[in-house]
């Protein structure tokens, strides 16, 4: 029933290294482990690439319907991979161009995220830094070990968590941010939990069975329906109230339209299970 | 010396039907009790024309100073009243020029209670779902039962809860919000209180003491100031922190030239109780 | 080694009274005092002149790479002088320019705390309210004394906090925030901690060292990566998501190519101890 593969991105292949990313589809929810974790899954371009790879295909396959993104080993991801980021500083223009690829890579897998028609669930299996916390900041919720910490420790390298800060900040209040941002210590699960930057954390031994149920849960809606929500929560979320107001009545108009609607209001008021209809 | 009165709302009266709304004043506060107990106060047109119609009255109306919103029956409110929702899907248009109706009627219902120059306080005698979550979400303030609880359901039945959400996530942390809306799930008012979806949670048989003692202390502020802050409240929100301050300092300005701050201070300064003066 | 100075603001030692503002640095923690523990800190506007007078000449010291905000007495701040404030009523425009004056001092001050280079803490050590709850909630962390209280009570007195809830409103979720801006009542310490207005309390004994523990993590870090983060923290928070990405990445670009990023980096990949550069 269950159906295990592996996916392989960008050059690791042809390299003969394992695969940066593993795929695994559980009915309707593709899990996604990130597979350094001799590297403690440190978003390298190879990653990086993967991973947008990955979470944009799945967007787009129509029995997928909820993604969980986790990691092998015991760290969820460290963030960006240093070495590599180093290796052009004796380039002509001290790195300069290198630099903007991989922020610019790396802004577009958070962005993939979250605009991805499919919630995104991270499963945090352990320490999640810098752009690894910024990921899971950026995924729609976040189930973690109680063992996970979470932590953007930039500031310590002489190189501040800039980007991550703009997920990070997204979810936690202001002077929250700002303490894992100036410090760089280390936030416990629990903490992380009450600060908004995760949904819950559980037992490592049922980390994935919790994240698992929930992406269920998740995966048992309606397909349009949850794509029109996902999309709407993210729009309507910069604009004044006035505006958001005029732009998720036309949503609810239109979503009233659409054969879900419709099949889930009448099951609903004629007490029978809902059929939800097969296409987007 | 209380004084109850009933109202109705349009067309209740004269099919013979109990008003949609009941009013009773209580000294400077107004309780609004939404009276379809047994369609767990839904958010018909019928309801939601009386009710806007009722805030607006309320907030034009002197010896009013705070409004309290509560519910009768187990529920607080369900939200739309999906019978009345899905009578013209055999339209010409499919319905769609009455959804507009609908969603338009019930999103100027929830702007009329931040637009209203008095406090709204919502007193949450129960569910909340759907459109009835987002008139918790979009009152000031909200007391609830600790029986209450609180869900986004229309992932369920294919019609995404999104303007629900647009008040939903203005007061919670994004994570929390996203899993009230893509699980539909129940949220216990304890839950509800550490989120930011209200005040507080008490006891079923103190809810209404409890908030009468809250709305008694608001009422005992004088009225211009409080319609200042609440104005100002809302529109700086929707500023940049530059703005905020700059358009802040104004209102703050206007506030010492008017005749309460006049008073207030001056009795601040001479250690007397201050006596406001009766005027807007 | 640790250096005491006392600074005087405008005006105080021409009359012979007292500084507003002692100063004091310990190692690279400037240690700013009010002074003014018989007016409980009121933000007079000689105590306004002399704060912003400090804050900004303490972003532009080498030496100094954190402030810390503190008060004399059993206040933190108690916020505008109303007597002071009060003064100028007879005046021909009714006191217009000089309320003008004030609100535009005070907003000035707040903003030179988000806009200074070096991160500015606030070690509570009682009572803050008004623009005093503002200058708490303007740093950028605050540690607070477990007996410490906040409130916004301009609305007992006919002057609705305005300026304070820009700062508040962004630290608090709204409901809290609404709650003490019409109740006008005290919040403790701890429920204080849980909406996010401060990072933790602390006993009153401990008040300072563990400020101090703070500031001086906060100090070992490199100085121009600091700066780069703060500055850039406060900016994104304004943009889009898109243009928070956009911006975030081009501020790491330039992060990555500054003398502290490469010698974080290297002695990060090396093992070693970085030794920070002497530059800004």
């Amino acid at each position: 029933m269950d159906q295990m593969e592996t996916v392989s991105g960008s050059a690791a292949p042809e390299t003969g290294e394992p695969p940066y990313v593993l795929r695994e589809v559980r009915g309707a929810v593709a899990v996604l482990t990130l597979n350094r974790p001799d590297q403690r899954n440190a978003l390298s371009l190879g990653m990086i690439a993967a991973l947008t790879k990955e979470i944009r295909a799945l967007g787009q396959k129509r029995d997928v319907k909820v993604i969980v993104l986790t990691g092998d080993g015991p760290a969820f991801s460290s963030g960006h991979d240093l070495k590599e980021l180093t290796r052009h500083r004796g380039d002509e223009d001290n790195g300069r161009s290198f630099y903007v690829n991989v922020m610019t890579a790396c802004s577009r897998l958070m962005l993939s995220i979250v605009r991805s028609p499919k919630p995104v669930i991270a499963a945090v299996n352990g320490i999640a830094t810098a752009a690894g916390c910024q990921l899971v900041a950026s995924c729609d919720l976040a189930v973690a070990s109680e063992e996970s910490r979470f932590a953007t420790p930039g500031v310590n390298i002489g190189l501040f968590c800039s980007t991550p800060m703009v997920a990070l900040s997204r979810n936690v209040p202001p002077k929250a941010a700002m303490e894992m941002l100036l410090t760089g210590e280390m936030v416990p699960a629990a903490q992380a939990q009450v600060m908004g930057l995760i949904n819950r954390a559980v037992p490592a031994d049922r980390l994935m069975d919790e994240t698992m149920a929930l992406a269920d849960t998740i995966a048992s809606k309606p397909r349009a329906t949850v794509k029109i929500g996902k999309e709407a929560f993210y729009r309507q979320a910069e604009l004044s109230l006035d505006e958001a107001y005029g732009y998720a009545a036309t949503v609810m108009v239109d979503n009233m339209l659409h054969a879900e609607a419709q099949e889930g209001i009448g099951a609903f008021l004629e007490k029978r299970k809902p059929c939800w209809p097969d296409g987007e």
